[in-house]
């Protein structure tokens, strides 16, 4: 063999380091042998899903031989409805993942940027260096956003924003105020992309919610996902809402049927589900408080969330801990690779899991 | 506003048609008021899918509120024993259209040209197009691949060849020896992309196994997918077999989840139930020989298929013949949109549905 395959890819994707997803239950089982482990990794919602959407999911297996509704027909007029915006103005993605790929994908090409912050989602550089262009991380503030210096950061070429609000892994958010001052600054030509996976999780007075800025703002895009409160993560379905030029353009770059028939039917039935999302809600927030004050008993620098997990500093390196906790059966999420070699993720889950959690902690923490 | 979205897209992008995805039956439905509807429209296996699939699907859905496993071990492991080659020879997608946008989006930046045949499978440019790379469209001979024309089409600026065989929507193939003289004459540097969705389907004894030919040329990629024979096209899961280090550039480039919970379960079961697949081959063989049969009463001509479809011309405009068809509640498939406006693709269903299809035919041509 004569030719190197990985040095004739594109440039960007040569570069690419794939995401770490958690550590699957199963993959733990098999590594260590160990049965009654508990996943506190990925931000999945302990209730499991709504039952409506399960059922849902269910009866739609009857069709799978046959294609799925490529255009999103029905599930887009639910969301249209539910979110009072027009289905012209929405996208249908394989995960809120696709959604940000599909915007990259169409509006960033080699020499273009795009902006995102420190300890941002993982997933913007990603999709923005397997279009070959250019990453722009700006500095944080206190593990936040510093959304000042990333108007600062915006160029000719600067093509795309990406703001997650709350931030994962960090849990850290901006209020409306800072949002409008942001937005009012960056020229019509940069698309801001704000990725709301963890809005309908946040319960603070001034938190912004992206849709009613659409009409003011053309060049933004709220992106939302099911994988979180709605408890469909293994489903794979999220969506864009933006002005319906930019749809168009990511609905033109999509797969034709990147959603598949389950989740479509899940999705729907899950927006439908109001109870079992006030009871999701309603369980984070009391997971956060027991994650909370236990970290806090433990002694452990936490950094303050709105969302469904907790980012805590170990006081040193990070991994022997996280090893540590895989031992005793607990997966939680190392943030090294995020630049945070220091930090854990935790996900709220059951008051149970929680607490599991917290005394294995203390114990990995006292061994050393 | 000041901006346009489209044209702020990328170039290839604004150029983007979205693919036409055959009719839904709820869309019939929903338009013209008919209820008994029959979809041969999008060459799925009218005997669904396989109930060890299904079951393997429904159980799955008790973990939907998890992550997938985003590196598939357990269907890669699976396919890498049934089909005699490495785990890290494999990239799981979303379908197999998935798979072939990975190797677009991996190898085809603007300036670059991607080789593929006149009346190929439409995705083939539309993913070229999106990474505003270059669509080389080469004339075929009688409706078929002219693998020589393509060869003589590779110049400089070719990263990629996509072949189909056998191609969608024509049903045409070609032979061994074709393959193997063609791959002989692509440089190493080339990526020959070999779609064979519709592998398990062929009978004819030259027909070429791309997988065994994956030694000897390491720019080789075979994409199959569980859409086709499998019953799976409403799961989504598609597969690329490559030298380990294609796989894993495309394993770089796809996204951390992309083929959900369901539908890995369901292929890993589909591909152990071996008598779904010889009931759906013998099925399809003999909807084939009925199809071939009826159109030759109505004195059609027809493109000889190996496949689960066959392409014929209606003698004239297909679109009225498409419509006057949809109105009979017959669903088949235009080929306006591959520059085959006489033609309409129709695929072998069960007996019953293609007696249903060629009496209506009859009936709509009668009619004129």
């Amino acid at each position: 063999m004569t030719c190197d395959y990985i040095q004739l890819a594109n440039d960007g994707v040569q570069r690419l380091r794939p995401y770490q997803p958690g550590k699957p239950i199963e993959e733990l089982q098999r590594e260590l042998g160990i049965h009654d482990v508990i996943k506190l990794a990925s931000n999945e919602n302990p209730l499991g899903p709504s039952h409506r959407a399960l059922d849902a999911a269910r009866h739609a297996l009857d069709q799978i031989h046959l294609y799925p509704d490529g255009a999103g027909y029905s599930l887009k007029a639910a969301l249209a409805e539910r979110l009072g915006v027009g289905a012209d103005q929405l996208v249908l993605g394989n995960g809120s993942n696709d959604v940000l790929e599909l915007i990259a994908r169409a509006y960033l090409q080699p020499g273009d940027e795009a902006v995102y912050s420190e300890y941002a989602f993982a997933i913007y550089p990603l999709v923005t260096l397997a279009c070959s262009a250019r990453p722009v991380e700006v500095e944080s503030h206190l593990f936040a956003h510093d959304l000042a210096a990333m108007a600062e950061a915006i160029t000719e070429r600067t093509r795309v924003v990406f703001l997650a609000n709350p931030n994962n892994p960090t849990g850290t958010w901006f209020n409306d105020h800072a949002l409008d001052a942001f937005l009012a600054r960056v020229p019509e030509r940069v698309l801001v992309v704000l990725d709301e996976a963890y809005f309908e999780y946040v319960e603070e007075s001034h938190y912004p919610d992206g849709l009613r800025r659409l009409a003011r703002y053309p060049n933004l895009i709220v992106a939302r996902t099911f994988s979180k409160i709605h408890g469909l993560a293994g489903l794979r379905v999220g969506y864009g809402v933006a002005h319906p030029q930019v749809a168009d353009v990511l609905n033109r770059v999509r797969q034709p049927f990147n959603v598949n028939i389950p989740a479509l039917a899940a999705a729907e039935a899950a927006l439908d589900d109001v109870d079992h999302i006030e009871n999701s809600k309603s369980e984070n927030t009391a997971g956060l408080v027991q994650l909370a004050e236990g970290l806090a008993a433990l002694n452990l620098e936490q950094i303050p969330s709105v969302a469904n997990f907790v980012a805590f500093d170990c006081g040193g390196d990070a991994q022997p801990v996280y090893e540590a906790l895989l031992r005793e059966g607990v997966i939680v999420r190392p943030l090294g690779g995020y630049g945070m070699p220091r930090h854990l993720r935790v996900t709220a889950g059951t008051a149970r899991d929680n607490e599991r959690f917290l005394a294995a902690l203390g114990k990995v923490l006292g061994d050393r």
